[in-house]
């Protein structure tokens, strides 16, 4: 039976995600200073307990231990966070996997399957948009082109980023080459619900589908003086009233979130009438049609304030991100798992995206969820315990250990 | 009697004014590049018709043709853009100047004033906030140190800007320590109402008091799925709200105008709720209490939303401009030019600030509008025609006979 180091994992974990911490929240923003830090400690530790490290195409670091077989059991997660994030989000999930390798390395027996850990490049989509760009293209899901040729604000490519970084790897080394057997990933809830109903882990059924569109408003600009109120043409009316109609309309609906995120105007100085504004809509639900409905809804109310404000209207699907379900056998282990520590666990749906999505094509996947104070994530202000942090870990650690079955 | 040179002065304004123009617009912002080069070709101009050319430590550009008196009558304006402006703001009004300095010199008389033209420097407010800093500065109205100390948004300071561009000149030559007699300001509309009522030229009375306040709503960000819609505390909707009822509130007054021209969301990613939007209100009237009605209301809404949406608001006054009147006699002489020029003409109110707001402070100052195509300024399609700009420069030419008394 494997045992973790409870002291070990907190402090490792307490002492690195410290690294892109600032006032305002995380700024390890994937590839940057910070990221690079870290996977650069990550490495040492990696090394140090003698793990076969490995980097692919898309700079995701994977480090094992050799069991009697190939066949290896994954888990991951990411170490870059949104600007201004918060410390859990994917972190925990690579420290938890960190210390599993560390425990088995510890206790110096051969496990049957070999066990990876897996850190994913830029799963945030923060910097390099779409997100899970790493995972993406390890596992099929993007072209290297495609991946490459992503920009950030600073016009930098991710391929750049990449080389600049040091941790360009092989193309070899993807795992759609060679599909671990299972992929386990220990991860913060982000949303308010074990919390408040006083469950310590929550297990995921499977991803929402995620739909993100962008609209464009546009009007006239002018002096803000002299054009009279009833004879402007203001894109940041259109947008506004298309912010609170859509917020409105998602409130009322059952198993529906609907988020403006970015808005951009134009020019954006006090004294002209804002000639354009482009914003983003994301829209999530478990029911596929609910999403269609959402998305035409809002095409038919940008169209309605088009026609009230004397605007022209533009929208464009960005990206979709389809629904996934986990492996019912992987669930049903990690269910078995919480009952032989006492946990009190709840099946719900991951609303936010991971890495684990992309998994699914060539793995059978698995997560854990552990309670997020408030529901806060993506912000400074996010926080998990200690305790709920070692809980999901002992329950990372059982699930391994039954899947493995000879630990 | 002054013979302007038609041809001269079209063809001087639209060559001079291409300087800076984009595809989107005028990127003739203070003291820039574009902004640099018209300097120097307006110094070459009035270099080559022998004028006493001066600078001030605002980099106000001054150039004079002596009368029989030192006392002088000053026309003037400002070169300088808003980002993805019009070639028509400001620019005219220098323009004609330049072209009464030019007749004044082919007549070859002595004026009995000295006839001076002024380029001032940042009268738009795009770069360096607030605006009218060249004219604040040499009135009188702005300490230098308040003015060297604005900076731009790659944090520039003005007062680094005016000495690379190389217009750092003296304080001695700011207007408080010599006034002029008379200060005359030719301008566009910028508004729809001459030329959707059929009138030449307008003559304003005054400019119409404003001011600007900032909002800010704080909410919190989190993960865009995992929160749900009811619980959410995004400072987005707030502040959309506030765009939409301050507008509502603005459309049924008389004589008021509020618009928010700047809006600023942070973090401003696509998977994250909004957790901090910043906004200007900028709020004008000819009627003051109905400024400090308004901007009641917009703290009495922007109340009401934190409520609403469990938000924090804050909110900051910016700046105000008083109302100005100008000077009777010289409004009168200017509908006596009108009247021997055979133009129709209208009384009416300057919506917009412009230099000669600062300028009633030390002169007796009138303005002259000519109609703005749609009442589009600030913007790329910001049009007058040709015939419309030689009728105001004919009103700006007889007005300066009439009270020069000797040409």
């Amino acid at each position: 039976m494997l045992s973790v180091n409870v002291n070990r994992f907190l402090s490792t974990f307490h002492s690195l995600t410290n690294i892109g911490w600032t006032e305002e929240g995380v700024m390890r923003l994937a590839l940057n200073e910070y990221d690079v830090k870290v996977r650069e400690e990550l490495i040492k530790i990696l090394s140090s307990i003698g793990s076969i490290i490995s980097v692919d195409d898309a700079g995701n670091i994977r480090g094992s231990i050799r069991g009697k077989s190939d066949d290896y059991i994954l888990i991951g997660s990411h170490m870059d966070s949104v600007p201004y994030g918060g410390k859990y989000d994917g972190f925990y999930g690579v420290m938890a996997g960190l210390e599993i390798l560390r425990s088995i390395k510890d206790l110096n027996v051969t496990t049957n399957y070999t066990i990876s850990l897996i850190d994913f490049t830029n799963e945030e989509g923060a910097r390099f948009q779409p997100s899970l760009l790493g995972s993406g293209l390890t596992t099929g899901v993007f072209e290297r082109e495609y991946v490459y040729s992503r920009r950030d604000k600073d016009n930098i490519t991710f391929e750049k980023a990449l080389i600049d970084s040091g941790f360009m790897g092989d193309k070899n080394n993807r795992l759609v080459y060679n599909k671990p057997e299972y992929y386990l990933e220990l991860h913060i809830e982000q949303g308010p619900i074990l919390e408040e109903e006083g469950y310590q882990i929550g297990i995921p059924l499977g991803i929402v589908g995620l739909t993100v569109y962008e609209f464009t408003f546009k009007g006239q600009s002018s002096q803000a003086g002299p054009t009279p109120m009833n004879r402007r043409r203001d894109a940041l009316v259109g947008a506004s009233k298309f912010v609170t109609r859509i917020r409105d309309f998602a409130r009322n609906e059952e198993d529906l979130r609907a988020t403006v995120g970015i808005l951009n105007v134009k020019p954006n100085i006090y004294n002209a009438i804002p000639r354009e504004v482009k914003l983003t809509l994301d829209v999530r639900s478990p029911n596929k049609n609910k999403i269609e409905i959402a998305i035409n809804k809002a095409i038919e109310i940008s169209k309605e304030i088009a026609e009230e404000e004397n605007l022209e209207i533009k929208y464009t699907h960005l990206w979709t991100a389809q629904q996934v379900n986990f492996d019912e056998d992987v669930i049903k282990t990690i269910e078995k798992a919480c009952k032989e520590l006492n946990m009190r666990y709840k099946f719900m749906y991951s609303w936010a995206g991971h890495d684990a999505q992309y998994m699914t094509r060539i793995s059978k996947v698995g997560m854990i969820f552990i309670p997020s104070h408030l529901g806060i994530s993506h912000a400074k202000e996010e926080y998990s315990s200690d305790e709920d942090m070692v809980n999901g870990l002992r329950v990372l650690q059982k699930t391994i250990e039954l899947l493995d079955g000879g630990i």
